[in-house]
């Protein structure tokens, strides 16, 4: 279907500080940007590059005060997202190059320090597909979602042990979990439509049967209508904002709603800065 | 300034024609997408990648019957663009490797058969940004820019030749001569505000004194606000549209105008077919 | 097999001139590079950097006065190259996004000039890669081979014309014919066993079938045990040397060889500069 | 001055296993590979790609039994390393796109946890070159190197507290310490002359004043002739050998001599497996 999806940041800067910012999604296979608006005020010169990983990626240094940034599309989506029950898992030397890397343990998965816990979870299950959504299943099942309980330096091994946090936790530990297991897995972020409550998102892709699929250990079904902003191995590859010393972020909103229907600003969600710092967003480079 | 720029591209197949567009501009350096739209009529499946330039690439299979495009932008531009009388040429053992590709012959630029012209050209010239301006301006000067005199397979040596043509051939022209002097030079597709007859321009870049500079030989005077939509070696790198059957381009709108003012539809410019057939924009690929 | 195969080239600078050199092949799918040696004399500072198309360039400032280059290697080839009569042709639509490029005309492969012969040549064959063989075939039984008939402007539309010419022109005319029907095809250069005259060499591959084929259109039958040293559109990009300035090639010797047997220095095949001229190697950015 | 190096594996596959290496040294600004060996007994599939850093990976699965692989290079090194006291630090905001990802915390580099530590070490010392010295010369005094007090899941944070390990915990601790304060700082692995006990070896690279340093924490004063294989963020990127599945490493040896000298197999340094699991080298990526 056709989404207007959207972020609200704003931010109040001590000293200027140099932000590296991935909101702006990139149209591909999946997805098609109908629309885009991307705004920052005060109006300060902005460079964009693309990363490693194929992210769009905007540069600014924000100058001393109040600054916001307002970023809103349209996109046509994918109303389901594929499953495959049974889908063989790709043995490594199948797999394609550029897909190796992401076998290997990053800074918040510690795949390398999960294998007991994933051969568990996936005990007499099919090589594959079965085990990635095992393992989707197991983490919905026995970890608790909670706002508030996890911080931008918890790991997926600290996840596995408190067995509570959010959807970039969940991620974290899924993804870890798959790699256990050689398969390749990768955060994304974006929206997700009817995301309740609303906010930035984090979820995984697993790669079997020679494609990658899309798994979410936060929600119960498999929900489509997502919009992609960024891949990476961990959230240290794809914060929606890293800021390279002191600000604030005073205000967040995230909207994610049907085209056809009337657009109504009223229905935005907000919510303030605490409950961001235990999202998917943020990371805070704030020199010592 | 701001900028409001689109075009609108109406097409018939006979049959359905795989096509690759190269219309979504990129934000980077010198300009700064504020806003977008791109819209595909009948809706089919689009995907897009990068090609080895850094160009965004959007592919479509158009469906047999009428086909048309809509994409407009909002676009933060530069109001001059640099200019560098005296700035020195930069040897070949110190251009960067991605930039040196830019001094070898190409197909619509075989620089390896204008170098006596060149050299006639800027006899006495101190070598750098002046000789590329010498070219720039003897192009200017030299050749007469009229519709209807080139076609898609026109190149600098014809132009050289005939000593006439459209922006497209002017900017063969001149990168052909630069890279003869082994000033690396690219071609530039997009828009230009306040071109007239507005239509989609070319124009090139040289590189000097360690950076890019921005020439176009269809000017009398270094015109700012520009929008970049793709860079290559020359047309054959960054058609705006190359189509692969038969498919025949009924109608073109293009409109550059200031963001600022009043958006005024009726003011957009209209030409017919034909005219682009002589301009910088389309491959025909049909199949023999 | 294994080959040991290398090239000596001796030049002579009139002054310090700026090369690049594409004469180290890459291990992969299809050849593996057990040993080589790289030696330049005299001794000054070389760099490395990969092109956009994966090859090694080598970039070095050649001294005034004698300047020469010793490589050879160590490879494990394949002995027969892949054939598949009857292969159907991958439509535009199915190619990669990195092979798309391959459809388009370069510097020396005019392929928008060269539809009607390309359809002559293959009237009533199979799309794909009967095609590719029909036109390979045709060449090959049409071109004359006949070393000094062409020189480093020769085109493919020239030799369509002339009917003569060295390797490269035959490349470059099977490329511009497979191109005109919408077959992505590519330069390599290279080594092959058992050339005769032995010399470095040029052949094409043709994208059919959803994977490359390689064609040679100067030898009636297929033969394996090549060596690739670079891929690229044309010549223009793939050039083993690339000069900007006054240097001769003095001489230049190639050889091959199958490992097993003794290596026999005596039996090193030698030609002189005048040959080079109409060969794949060289391009000559002289500047005026 | 010229190197002879290189190291021979020797495994034991108790099943087919997929292997990744990275053990063929690129030509760069800093090295020139005159000439090189790689050799896999028994012979078996070897492709080869460039992973997203650069560096040369080989892929090849492991037969069942003995599997071991040769390889030796010559090499031009640079015979000092460059130092620069004083330099000054470069602001975020002007690196290079392609360096911000080295201020990121990765698997074995939590930066985000190192600042206190950072800052004591660093007080009072300029930003720049200085900082990323004085962290280097800190560890160098601080931390013990010590043999088999570390494996393959020991980070930066582990090392900060045990203050004891091996050159990649030296490494990691220096990167960590160094992206702690902004300053980009990246995991080379190769060779080093005379290091004493000879083996792979790893050390960091900072970049400060507009381009990369090379720090060694194990060393007391800066030592050059250092030749580079790979770079990373940390060691899950540059691991020599990472497998997947069950294979032993039975034997290692690693030799880097004057090339001038007399090549002496006889001198050639071994060291057993165990030794092997607390060095840079090896990933084991056995499945659960």
């Amino acid at each position: 279907m056709q989404l207007n999806a959207g972020c609200e940041l704003s931010f109040h800067a001590q000293t200027p500080t140099p932000l590296i910012l991935m909101l702006r999604p990139r149209s591909g296979a999946g997805q098609w940007i109908i629309r885009e608006e991307y705004q920052i005020n005060p109006a300060v010169n902005v460079t964009e590059f693309t990363d490693m990983y194929g992210n769009l990626c905007q540069r600014v240094v924000a100058p001393e005060g109040p600054f916001s940034i307002h970023f809103s599309a349209t996109v046509q989506t994918a109303d389901i997202i594929d499953t495959a029950p049974g889908a063989p898992y790709t043995p490594v030397e199948e797999l394609p190059d550029d897909v190796l890397h992401y076998t290997l343990p990053s800074r918040y998965c510690q795949s390398d320090q999960l294998g007991q816990l994933a051969a568990q979870i996936t005990e007499n299950v099919e090589p594959g597909y079965d085990q990635a959504e095992a393992i989707r299943k197991w983490i919905q099942e026995s970890v608790k979602y909670q706002y508030g309980t996890s911080d931008a330096s918890t790991s997926a091994v600290d996840t596995a042990s408190s067995r509570v946090g959010v959807c970039r936790d969940f991620t974290h530990l899924g993804i870890s979990l798959c790699r256990a297991l050689n398969i390749p897995a990768r955060m994304v972020v974006g929206y997700l439509y009817q995301l309740d409550p609303m906010d930035l998102h984090a979820w995984f892709e697993a790669y079997v049967d020679g494609r990658w699929f899309t798994f979410d250990a936060t929600q119960v079904r498999p929900l489509g209508n997502r919009i992609t902003v960024a891949y990476g191995r961990d959230a240290a590859d794809v914060a929606f904002t890293t800021q390279f010393g002191a600000m604030t972020l005073d205000e967040m909103k995230v909207w994610v709603e049907a085209a056809d229907t009337d657009s109504n600003e009223s229905e935005k969600k907000s919510h303030d800065a605490p409950t961001l710092s235990s999202s998917v967003g943020s990371t805070n480079k704030t020199m010592n």
